[in-house]
This record gives C-alpha cells, sequence and structure tokens, in this order.
C-alpha cells in the first residue's frame, strides 16, 4: 500500500451501544483507538454522552488531527445511509469469517463502516452488515479488535501518522519526552 | 514464522496497576486479550480481584487452552523474576521506540515479559524494562496495544491457534453458528 491509499482511504467507526456510566471507559478506549489507528470519525449508538464526547474531543485539540465524534440514535439508519453513500459496512465479531483469509478482500474496499459491537448485537446488525468478520474466534474485546482491523487495514502506516497538535512524543529508549509544537 | 516458533516463543503478560470495581472491566479485557493472542499468562499486579480472576477462568474452561491468571503484590519483583529467568521485559508505552521500527528486533526474543500500563505508571518501569516500545506515539488504550504488539509478534498465526474447549466457533458470513465439542 502506498502513501496515496494511505490517505484516500475512508474508515469510519460506528460504536454499537453505549450506557452512560457503564459504558463510559470502554467507549473512550474505543474512541480513541478510532483515532490513533487512522479512522476519521466514530458514530457512537446508543446514550448520547456529552462527558465522553468532551473528553475525546480534549485528546483532539491537544493531540492534534480532524477526528470526529457524533452520535446516532439509530444504528441501523447510520449504517443504512453510510451503505447508500458507498460504504461497505464491515462487523467485527467473534462469530464471522476469519480476518487473516478476508484481509485482501477487505483491503480493495475505500470506504469502510467499521462497527463494533458491545456485550450483546442484534441478529440484524450480521444481516444487514457487508461482511462479518471474526478477529480469532475467541472471546476478547472490541477494543482489541478494532485496533487489530485498523493496522491490518492500513498495514501499520497508521501509526506513523502525523496528527499536528499542541504536543508530539519524541520516541524514547527510556522515560518521556513531550514537545510542544 | 514457522510452527515451531510460534509454539516455542513463551510471552507472559505483566498488568501494571489493577483496582477494584474502578479497573475490572478494562482489565478483563486485558486478560481475554491476552489469551486470546496467544500469551501463556497474565500476572496482575494490583488489588487482588476474585472476581476478575474467576470470570476470566470461567471463560478458560469452557473456550480452551492453559491460560493462567495470577496476582502480584509487586510489579518490580515480578519483572526482576522473569528477567532472572531469561524473560526479556517489552513495556507498551505510548512514549517508547516506535514498533514498527523495534519489531524485528522484538522478534528475536523467544520469553517476553510484556508489560501493560493503566493510568499512570511510574518511571522505574520504563528504567527497569529492556525496551519501551510505542504502539504510536498517540494516547489510545492499553487493550489496543496489547492486541497489536502480539499480532505483529505472532504474525497473525495466533488468530488460527487452536483452543480445544467445550465450545467451538464455525465462522460464519452472516449469523452466529456455536458448536459444542
Amino acid at each position: 500500500m502506498n502513501a496515496v491509499d494511505f490517505m484516500t482511504r475512508e474508515v469510519v467507526v460506528l460504536r454499537y451501544g453505549h450506557r452512560i456510566v457503564r459504558d463510559e471507559r470502554v467507549t473512550s478506549h474505543v474512541c480513541l483507538v478510532a483515532r490513533a489507528f487512522g479512522a476519521k470519525k466514530i458514530i457512537v449508538a446508543g446514550d448520547e454522552d456529552k462527558s465522553t464526547k468532551e473528553s475525546v474531543q480534549d485528546i483532539v485539540k491537544r493531540w492534534g488531527g480532524n477526528f470526529k465524534v457524533e452520535f446516532s440514535e439509530s444504528w441501523k439508519k447510520t449504517m443504512k445511509s453510510y451503505q447508500k453513500k458507498g460504504f461497505k459496512a464491515v462487523h467485527a465479531t467473534m462469530y464471522g469469517l476469519e480476518l487473516n483469509k478476508a484481509e485482501t478482500k477487505l483491503k480493495k474496499i475505500n470506504k469502510i463502516l467499521l462497527v463494533i459491537g458491545s456485550q450483546k448485537v442484534e441478529k440484524e446488525v450480521y444481516q444487514l452488515a457487508d461482511y462479518n468478520i471474526s478477529v480469532g474466534l475467541q472471546p476478547h474485546s472490541e477494543i482489541a479488535a478494532l485496533a487489530v482491523v485498523l493496522d491490518r487495514l492500513f498495514e501499520g502506516k497508521e501509526l506513523e501518522k502525523k496528527f499536528k497538535g499542541k504536543v508530539r512524543i519524541e520516541p524514547q529508549a527510556k522515560g518521556k519526552k513531550v514537545i510542544k509544537n
């Protein structure tokens, strides 16, 4: 994959399910992973939660980039409207087709709505998704699944993305070095 | 990497920090990711938490494998004792050397103690670690960092590991299929 492919591939994450308080920390992780691993936007289909949104926006302000957080009252409307706009809905689930086998096909898609579930996902999500993809056939974490799918899609190049924020990190063998831009 | 390398490489995860209630869900994700992505054991250095331990053990019983969960009162003692046993301590942190550059070197290590932090990690962790590795120089999630490091170390083969549990999943294009063994 060359730099042009990385710039032109568009990934929007749809987080299926969010409950205020109970899911705040996991949803925050999902949002930050989406941003750090090259997605352009996350849409959270669940309780509208200003505090989670603001904490992610604070990170964007400080660390840079154009990452957006939105809420949706209906995952189904969001999925269908993105599909109409030419996105393929890729649902990460432990029950789907194996990532190692599906990867080549996924990389040919330019616009992906990456659907990340929570505890319990309705049957209809599986039906409406264009692809149901499993990141291992074992129970683990939607945060991990999201990171690995994005890392595979972008072939690791997403970790080298420049964000142009107020601060940046200079990698260190020992300790921390944060630089003000 | 061939099958022998995958079988002989030993990864133990050290989770730095755990607080009962507050961290239960994130630590559970960390444990399940460690298991699903090919680590042999996790050691949680923090509050001893029977409920988290039992819920992970229940998953192991049902889904298979020999994954172990232990607690430690001191991350430092654990790190030093593993280093004495020939393990290299690899600490995943947003401040460390970039994974894309360090990956080749990491793959040459046969015994890895993979240290995964929480909110705030003491300076001494950086000093005692043999390698401090960053999975992107942006704030995100220790769960994501763990998954991506393991996926890179095992070159994706960990997702094809057979666990031999009471149940297994047969991958489906649509829907779910769980088979009793």
